[in-house]
């Protein structure tokens, strides 16, 4: 069994994701901490606390942090055209949800959880880094606790999503992301190098649904909206690049690493780009050196990956 | 034929692109314009002069550039290890050769040629762009006249040589290149995501001294330092990165090209690299927006450029 954190801003492509981690019998999901990205942190929240009350999710959810690490950073607008105005593909989700948070923000609980469970938790961070890079630097110390950091973010080698150079995840808190990348605890990032390749068409969908029942039913409500706005990137369907952080987790082989440190541009056009020294090429002194070596995935079996998306987001049709 | 300005730090791969325009039937080399980079400017010039007169070159060599663009920026020492110490493998190139410049800099000859020949004048760069940007400053409407600027430098899709991000030549002057990359001229660059894959082997170019003659000879003694380099990259011989922009030139269905807006990055930890916005792909507005579109080279038939190269350093063996 695998203990996992899910830092996520909830965001239609992170509800297919939690979906997946809570029907999965190999993941014991022991907390869920919401980061802004996709809508504003109170709307990630309550997207949060949506969808455990729907799918009746035993984790607790902590609410994040709703700026950049960087206070100074200009705010940008959401992506409301690609996950609507509710973060959930206005599917009309209630105002409100009669469920509480965790009493502590997200980054305490990421610091509590992971001393609680040494060398056990693996944290799954499908959203800005910004919960991460603050738990890091309350307590350092907790870099060695952890077991493993799975990242979907950044683009290595091909353009970004939200600018030439970047992925919308980095690029909405570079520094916070730099930190992340450069802590000594291991890292594995999910980058549009390997998610791109994984479309998830309108006839999957349905096959889910048909599977899955109720809760595979809501996942392709909140979906379509979604599904729209691919339709000026990818033939059909949708790009399912939160859920291939969560399949990592329990099928590591489904993907093709490379290792070497990574480090976030900060500032200028490049702003939030990701970039690695592999560590097999020579380089002279460069701002890279003496950083741990991380992994980035560089290829992927996507077709495998969607049949196990599709495998499991179909079990528990009845729960 | 086609009227080339060659704009070149020599440096031992500048030495076979030379020595590829000088042979090439279809090459009416009108100029060759120094510029610092793998070495000092007194040395790229000298180096210059000495192939002029070894090979009997018949264009005339001006000097150029030897500093960036800013003034400000710090000096990084030269790449003494790849080129050697006089930028020729040290073959023991004479200090002083006897023969003049052009009385002219290097971007004034380059301004007066262009304004002689409009839109005939195709730029073959594979230095540093100190040249041609400073050519564009003192006379930007030269854009307009110039038939093609066809540059040896960048990394794309992949990591840089002289940093992970960047590639030596755009890294050598950032703010020139990105003056030369947004400018209203045609651009076509060369990069390292196709001359990496143009690795000629000792056998092969055995084969061209054995077919060239003493000019040839020449070629082959100033390459075995930069071969030597070249073991810890490829398992034999030498990457002939400037020899490719030659090509491109005079055959340019050997290449895949995609169009986009570039620009380079100045600072920070991605200083010097290259990004490019393709037409075809959409993004949020950003720094690319309402630049002309330029040609990245994206694939390369690598057989058939050093098939290409061969045939065409071996000609005149008895010149
Ligand atoms: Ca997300
Ligand atoms: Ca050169």
């Amino acid at each position: 069994m695998h203990k996992v954190i899910f830092d996520t801003d909830p965001g239609v492509d992170d509800a297919m994701a939690l979906l997946f981690l809570h029907n999965h019998p190999q993941i014991d999901l022991i907390g869920i901490t919401s980061v802004f990205g996709n809508a504003a942190i109170e709307t990630t929240t309550r997207n949060a606390l949506y969808l455990k009350q729907q799918w009746d999710i035993a984790a607790p959810v902590a609410r994040g942090l709703g700026e950049t690490l960087d206070p100074a950073r200009p705010h940008v607008g959401w992506p409301t055209g690609i996950h609507g105005d509710d973060g959930l593909g206005n599917i009309g989700a209630p105002a409100t949800v009669d469920l509480p948070c965790d009493p502590r923000p997200a980054h305490r609980f990421i610091i509590d959880t992971v001393r609680e469970n040494p060398g056990e938790v693996t944290i799954v961070a499908v959203g800005r880094m910004t919960n991460l890079a603050r738990a890091l630097r309350d307590d350092p110390d907790i870099a060695v606790l952890v077991k493993e950091i799975v990242i979907m973010g950044g683009a290595f080698d091909m353009r970004g999503n939200i600018t030439p150079a970047a992925e919308a995840n980095i690029h909405g808190d570079p520094e916070a992301a730099d930190a992340v990348m450069t802590a000594p605890w291991p890292v594995v990032v999910v980058g549009l190098d390997v998610t791109e390749q994984t479309v998830m068409t309108r006839k999957r969908l349905a096959d889910i649904v048909a599977a899955g029942g109720a809760r595979a039913k809501l996942l392709s409500d909140i979906s379509q909206f979604y599904i729209d706005f691919y339709e000026q990137h990818v033939e059909d369907g949708m790009v399912v690049h939160d859920s291939c952080a969560c399949v990592y987790v329990v099928a590591p082989e489904l993907f093709t690493l490379r290792s070497g440190a990574i480090r976030v541009v900060c500032g200028g056009i490049a702003d939030g780009q990701t970039i690695q020294k592999a560590d097999d090429h020579l380089f002279p002194p460069n701002a890279w050196d003496n950083l741990p070596s991380q992994n980035v995935c560089v290829g992927i079996d996507a077709e495998g990956v969607l049949d196990l998306i599709s495998k499991t987001l179909g079990l528990n049709p009845a729960a």
